[in-house]
């Protein structure tokens, strides 16, 4: 039997070190295929093992991470200061091969960061973007750039699509993903400096089933795949999105509680509504993976409890049993040549 | 008696001409002070106004202007070209003073275009944003810029804080209102090249109550009385914005009729439920004013029925009433040296 190996940061995320720690049990009785390393500070985790009954075993190692890196922290600084930290053992462990996964719900400036950095990327990946799942009206579309790479540039969101594409097709198991830019208008002529640069070339990619733009308003009726954009783009959207949701349903539950007659029929409607806003729930999909990495880094939800960790933990296993990293590199390579042939044209015409 | 002439597109938006005429009537029964000038073809709008039992008069004139300015066209050409159109003759009447302002629920490209290259901008002003008064769960904010300056220049965004915060006061009623201006992050390092080029300059605007940046995230808590922000991240937002809500309320609509038992609960709560989802209806705020303007040109939405043509109408009166121009010019220019004197000092160290 195959084992994989994830580590996780024990101090990241609104709810550590319990709810990881939670999380990294669940994950264990759920697959047998999966080892743990937790990281952070030893004395801390053996206690909250304890806590439990629980003990650290083969499947369940701790790896002593006294720092922590906070939410406040300036991302670059803190990952190549903070040696000692739970973030940086864990992302140094994935580059050793020590593990097979680095899974955090701790600081996204950090993560982001510290994948590039301590990880590495694949040979030809330009960028290394968040892919972020997102819950629409008939499924989930895959969001990328929710990362870091704010001010990209035409060629990496051309990347971001390539990405998009393998990882919808082999971990969503979406056949022929559709790939859709975000654009303020569907007009052939509406766009930025950025989107006018990029659609020439996203076009001739080859093998991409790309189908034009697609407007943030057609968003949550899920009618793409896989969505590209910048990560200022990106971050607006998902930040927006989950923010929306959330003030309606609160509006919306303060409204059919506010007198006697609406309490009754809100009793009534109550199984039906809570089917319908799980849909909208963002955490049933585990995390966020970082793409084009030699390796896996997922962020989880900052707000992440244990069942989200453990869908993180899990949601690796197949990511790495999928080795998507290899055909993703040959693609991106691909793509670049021709990138770089289609831009010495332009320069010539 | 003052009274306040307002050039109307008949032509423009999904339910013209009957929306649109329905609006003027509309407008001109609730107040006694307001002239409309009907442009577009004089026999359709006489047959119109005669299948109502109404026919133009001193406070009801027709101008005649038999072409039409489509949503697929292109915007700058369709405004320089077609000079019979409803939307270049409305603006040309509120160049030469025939109009007060001019009110259109048309191609929203052609009315952005329109507006800079017919009606002009005032002294001072760079760039003429649409200002959007957006919905929120304690009131409405008014976003700015939703038109058509993408690749912003930071001396923009200063200018959209400064128009929103003059037009949030004198026209909304808001004193001292709140300036934010949009990132995906709170720390002071996050942003793109915009953001941290425009954040030096907007925060020593004089008498500017700039409260630093807003996550998207908080923009449905009402977290800011005027959020500013380049028009490309402007229309993700307001598009994206709409497009959740309605999708959320459509689910949940069909979530509480899906069976018997809900259906029960749905009438009981439908009450209490209509007047939340009414807070969340854009179409009560009229329309969105192009700021900057020699003259008021007013963009109602695209799917306006006559109630929000009719508000659209009516708020004009307070614009043109509340005279906000002057004073904005002098406002503008005071800025703009700073900001020339920030940008030399800048160059220097």
């Amino acid at each position: 039997m195959l084992m994989i190996t994830i580590a996780l940061d024990v101090l990241g995320g609104d709810n550590a070190p319990a709810s990881n720690i939670d999380g990294a049990l669940m994950a264990l009785k759920k697959s047998p295929e999966v080892a743990v390393k937790l990281f952070g500070p030893q004395a801390m985790i053996e206690e909250e093992l304890k806590k439990r009954g629980e003990s650290s075993s083969e499947r369940l190692m701790i790896v002593d991470a006294p720092e922590f890196i906070s939410q406040e922290e300036h991302p670059v600084a803190a990952i190549s200061e903070k040696k000692e930290s739970s973030m940086v053992k864990g992302l140094m462990a994935v580059r050793s091969g020590e593990a097979d996964a680095f899974v955090s719900a701790g600081s996204s400036g950090a993560v982001l960061a510290g994948g590039q950095l301590k990880v590495g990327r694949i040979k030809g990946a330009l960028r290394t973007p968040l892919a972020t799942p997102i819950p629409t009206s008939n499924g989930v579309s895959l969001l990328l750039d929710c990362g870091a790479n704010v001010d990209a540039r035409p060629e990496w969101i051309c990347q971001f699509a390539r990405m998009g594409q393998l990882y919808a097709k082999k971990l969503l198991g979406v056949n022929e993903p559709s790939i859709k830019l975000v654009n303020i208008g569907s007009e052939a002529e509406k766009g930025n400096a950025l989107i006018k640069a990029t659609k020439p070339m996203i076009e001739k990619l080859e093998g991409l089933n790309y189908q034009g733009y697609i407007e943030t308003r057609e968003i949550p009726e899920g009618k793409a795949d896989v969505i590209v954009t910048d990560a200022w783009t990106g971050n607006a959207i998902l930040k927006l999105y989950e923010g929306t949701a959330l003030t309606l349903i609160k509006m919306i539950k303060t409204a059919i509680t506010s007198d006697t007659k609406s309490k009754i029929g809100a009793l009534l409607i109550k199984d039906s509504l809570k089917g319908t806003l799980k849909l909208f729930d963002t955490s049933k999909y585990g995390g966020a993976p970082l793409l084009g990495l030699r390796g896996l880094v997922v962020k989880c939800h900052g707000n992440s409890k244990a069942p989200e960790i453990a869908a993180g933990i899990l949601q690796c296993m197949d990511f790495v049993k999928a080795g998507i990293n290899e055909e993703l590199s040959e693609a991106l390579q691909k793509d670049n040549e021709l990138i770089k042939a289609l831009k010495e044209e332009q320069e010539k015409g």
